[in-house]
Formats: structure tokens, sequence, C-alpha cells
């Protein structure tokens, strides 16, 4: 019998909010091992990556990267292990990552550069490549590292603080001798951030019925300014953040997912810019490739050593990746969004 | 006869709009050469300087400076002759710069560190010292050079493109084979920025009733994208850059006008920031001393050959500084507003 790869493709472009008739489950055989052409790597993926990037990806608007092809597998990380190969540097049963997209298997060129990548799971757990050892974690190292480069002593604020990248920046910027504030929705979100994440305080925007409530709990929370602020939401989080800015402070935007249904969402005061002399500066972490070996070392040590803590939500099968991915964008999921697939 | 000090005073601030209401002109009896303290120097005004960050000091508001305070002199740049001097640098006749105010003569302590410096009038005109080769032009050299960096192809755009920053940021951007766009108000405006100043288009914004008509003159105008902007103004046009903006753009904030009245202009879309990878950031330039010696030596020799050019608004005497002051904040200057008080 022919082994089938379930695979998920992009089926029409959302209009307005997206919805799980934009996708469509598909199956398709699994090539055999001796049909792989030279280079080439079968893998069977254990854990796809549901990231908030993939909805800009789902529009067909001008943006950073080329809109995700119509009746193709959806792109996304994944994480598994090598079934066949046809690539001297990739032997069967090595645990590997890549962009296998939203589908159980997929067929690797392992001779383009970056395709592929072995990875060692004695000592930090596979799914971890997909979150704070993998693009989330490298994401969150850059916008804090690179772009804010925070001092001791600096207050540090991030949004949506629960998620796979903002546990990275807030106990990375601990562990620099920040005090961090986190903003994250629901009380149970705030309490894992301060009680096992470490963050000095936690505002829960959901308990906030206004710009102006919101703001004062913020102010209570930073008694001495803000000095960085790593951006994954916009809106009235980043309008009230602007307000507390200390002279120089920096903002890294790494997302926005507020405006991502494609209703942008003004920023009511940008002469703060100027009055604060403020640098806010936009990345993609993928521009970045020299940045990887360093933030790696890091990130996998404290995984490995157990000062960095994570936390994932976990999907079980490919045909749920849909609601799991819809899930994240409204906030429901808790921590890193995966989809289990064996 | 005793001489007399004729000064304009900050006599109240501004409900929205400042108007000639807001100031007061006094005068004063000048001090008498022996009245003088060791270490202070008496110095006769020739020209002072109305800028638009003197609209912001008008308001009790946080910014990056205390505000003006009521009942003082009102604070501005000032080139012009010593006639009394107590301290070994300076001697009677030199020709010098420094924060004198509104005002026809001020006792300046020289001890202090930059509280006033001795200039070059030979072959640089003394009114020079406050716009191409003063504030303003270190202005632009810092926004343009150390935020911007322009790069020999890329496309500049700067705002209030005729004035005495905008006018300084082109012809930098055009000496380093850049594509040059100034955005100014009025026909005879552009027209100078192109004929004389040699930027390579100028779009008047008057000329456009909504954003719309404004984005497509300066889609026209800047048909490979803008990398860098130079932002004086807010609004409208920030928004239409935005839009404009290439991977990578830099945006130096000097100033925005727009909202010096109080009322916020919101940034339609932040999210261009992120979709862009753009850094954005404001300053000012006194914050940045150290910039002054390189930016001085290129802007003086620039002007001092003619490959610099500048316009000035003279008004006449020191009554005359609110009704100018005013209609600077209005545009109504074309180039470099000075009080011509000799």
């Amino acid at each position: 019998m022919t082994l089938m790869n379930q695979q998920i493709l992009l089926d029409n472009r959302p209009q307005g909010e997206a919805s799980v008739s934009n996708f469509k489950l598909v199956s398709t055989p699994v090539p055999a091992a001796d049909a792989l052409a030279d280079g080439q790597v079968l893998v069977r993926h254990h854990y796809l990556s549901l990231d908030p990037y993939m909805r800009g990806r789902m529009n067909d608007s001008k943006s950073y990267a080329e809109p995700q092809p119509l009746g193709q597998v959806m792109i996304g990380g994944t994480v598994g292990e090598v079934v066949a190969s046809k690539h001297a540097r990739f032997a069967v049963g090595d645990h590997v990552v890549g962009l296998g997209g939203w589908q159980e298997y997929s067929v690797v060129d392992a001779t383009q550069r970056g395709a592929l990548s072995k990875v060692d799971t004695s000592r930090v757990p596979m799914s971890a490549y997909l979150g704070s050892v993998g693009m989330p974690g490298v994401t969150a190292f850059y916008g804090l590292i690179k772009i804010i480069q925070p001092k001791a002593g600096e207050t540090v604020v991030v949004s949506a603080a629960s998620g796979a990248v903002g546990s990275v920046v807030g106990q990375l910027a601990k562990a620099r001798g920040c005090r961090v504030v986190g903003v994250a929705g629901g009380a149970d979100k705030c309490a894992y951030v301060v009680n096992e994440l470490g963050f000095d305080a936690c505002i829960d925007y959901k308990a906030h019925a206004d710009a102006r409530s919101f703001y004062k709990a913020l102010k209570e929370a930073t008694p001495n300014g803000i000095d960085g602020y790593f951006e994954n939401v916009g809106g009235m989080i980043l309008d009230s953040v602007l307000l507390r800015m200390n002279a120089f402070g920096r903002v890294a935007i790494c997302g926005m997912i507020a405006g991502y249904n494609g209703e942008p969402t003004p920023l009511q005061n940008p002469a703060l810019i100027l009055v604060n002399r403020l640098k806010v500066e936009g990345f993609i972490v993928s521009e970045h490739p020299e940045v990887w070996p360093e933030a790696m070392q890091e990130l996998g040590g404290m995984v490995a050593t157990g000062r960095m803590k994570f936390r994932e939500s976990v999907a079980q099968g490919i045909a749920s990746a849909p609601e799991a991915f819809l899930g994240l964008l409204k906030g429901r999921n808790f921590g890193k969004q995966l989809v289990k697939l064996v």
C-alpha cells in the first residue's frame, strides 16, 4: 500500500478575517525512497510550527515576502526525522529542521544552503527547535539584542509576552539585568509570565476596557518609564507604550497582529518619536542570518540548562492545523503553537 | 542717555494656534561696559534666528526641552558683535554666535562652555551662521548623514524643502550622488528648489487637495521608491512617503510642525515600518555636539565656495519678530527666517 502524505493547501484568500474555508486538506502519495534524486532527502515531520507571519502571506498585497501561492502547500517550519536520503550529510534517523510546510512529509533538496539543518535533540527537545531554539527564539534575540540593546537596570516591555517570541524576549532581558514587563491577554497568561518566566510584572490587556485604563496600569508597572519595547501586536498597546518611553528609547517592531486582517491601525501620536528621540525599527529575522550562530548558542544553552522556560500549545494531526492557526491569531494558544504530526 | 535693549517676552501660552498676543515687547537698559562681571561679554545682536522648535517651547507640555518660562525673553539663536568684554578670548568687534534670545543685546557668561563662539565672516556672511552654517545646517547634516546615511543612487525626499534645514539636506544629498525630491508649499518655492538648489524634483503639496493626489505626484517623482526621508512636517506627507519607502529605508524625524498646535496627527499605517523594515529615528541636534566640527567644516566650505546656496526671509527690527515667527509656522517665509536688528 502506498504511504499517503496529508497536506493543507491555501485554497482561497481571506476577505477580512481568515477562516477554515480558506484552506483545503488533500492527500498525495509519499515518494518512494528510490524515487529521490541525488541530493534529495525525505523527511517525516514530527511537528509543524504555526506562526503569525503566515497570516500576512495569505494576503495578496505588497509585503516583505511573496504571497503564499493559491493551491500550494502552506508555508511553515517543521522538525522531523530523515526517512530516506540521497545526500551524504543526512542519514536515516537524523533529526532535522526545515521549511517543510503544512504537511506530514516533505522532499527537500538538501544541496540548497539552509534548506535542512540537523539538530541535536539529546539536551533540547525536538519541538523547541521550532520555538525558543528556533525561528521565534532568534527573532526575540535579534529584536532585543541587536535593536533594543538593553542595558542592566533599563525597563523593557514586550507584548504577546507568553508567546513563543515574547517569552524569550523577556527571559533574555531578565538575564541581562533589566526590569521586564509583559503584556498578555488573560489572567492565566499573566500569572505564567510572572510566576514561571520570572518577569517583574505583566498587564492583562483584556482587563482594560480602554486605552486610558491600560495606560494607567502600564504606568504603575513602569515607574521609571520604558527604555525598550518589543512590539508584536500594534494598536492601543503601542500608543500607550510610546507615551511611557524614555528619551532615546528603542522600539523593535516584530509584528503588528492587530492590523493583519487588512484594517490599518493608526499610530495616534507619531510626534512622540521626535519628542522622546526614539529609534523605531522594523525587522524580519530571516534577513539576518548572521545572527543565528550567536543566538542559537545562547538560546540552546539556556534551554538545555533549564534557564529558559517555554510552554507549548499542541494540536494533534495535520487536519487540526487551520483551526489551531486561527486560534493563534486570536490569542487562544498559550505559548508556542505546534501541530504534532506523529 | 542710557542705551535701551528692546526685548520680546513670552507673556502667556497659546491655546491652540500661537498669536501675537502671546508675546510682549519691553525695553530695559543695556548694562554699561564697566558693569560687566569677570568673564562676561556684552553682545549687540545683528540677527535673530526664528525656528519652528520655538513653537514647542511655548507650550507647557512634556517635551524634550523645558518650556519657555513666562515673563522671560524668548529663547533664540543670535549672531552679532562684541561691544564690551571681560573675557580674554573675546575682544570688542569680534563676531559671535550664541543663544542671545529675542532681544537686541545680551550679556553672556562666556566662561560657560559653548555659550558664545567666534565666527569667521571673511568668507561666510554673518547671517549664514544662523542658517546653513549654523544650527539648521548641522541639523540637516546630522539627520541626513548620521541617520539616513545616503548612498549614491538612492532617492532621498525632504519636506519643507526650501527652508533653512530642508535646503541643506537636499544639497548635501545631491553632493553625495542621490536623486533628491523636495516637498514644499507653493509653486515659487518648488521652482526655487529645483532651479536654484538643484533638486531633481519638487512637489507643491498645496497643489494637491488630498492624500491620493499627493501620493500620485510623489510616485511619479520617485520612480525607484524612496530610500531616505527627512521629515520636517508630519501628517499627510509622512503617510504618503511611507507608502513609497523601499525595504530598509531610513526616516529621520526632525520636526512635525503639523502637530505643533496641540492636535496630534496620527500616522495612518505604522505597519509599513515592519513591512518595509524601516528605521525611524527622532533626533534633536543639540544632543549631538560631537557632530558640529565635521558638519561645520563641510557646510562652511560649501557656502564659502558657492556650492551651498541659501535664501533668507529677513524681517526688520525686534518688534517684527512675533509676526515673522507666526508666518514661519504657516510657511509664509521663503528660506531661512531671520530678524535683522542693526
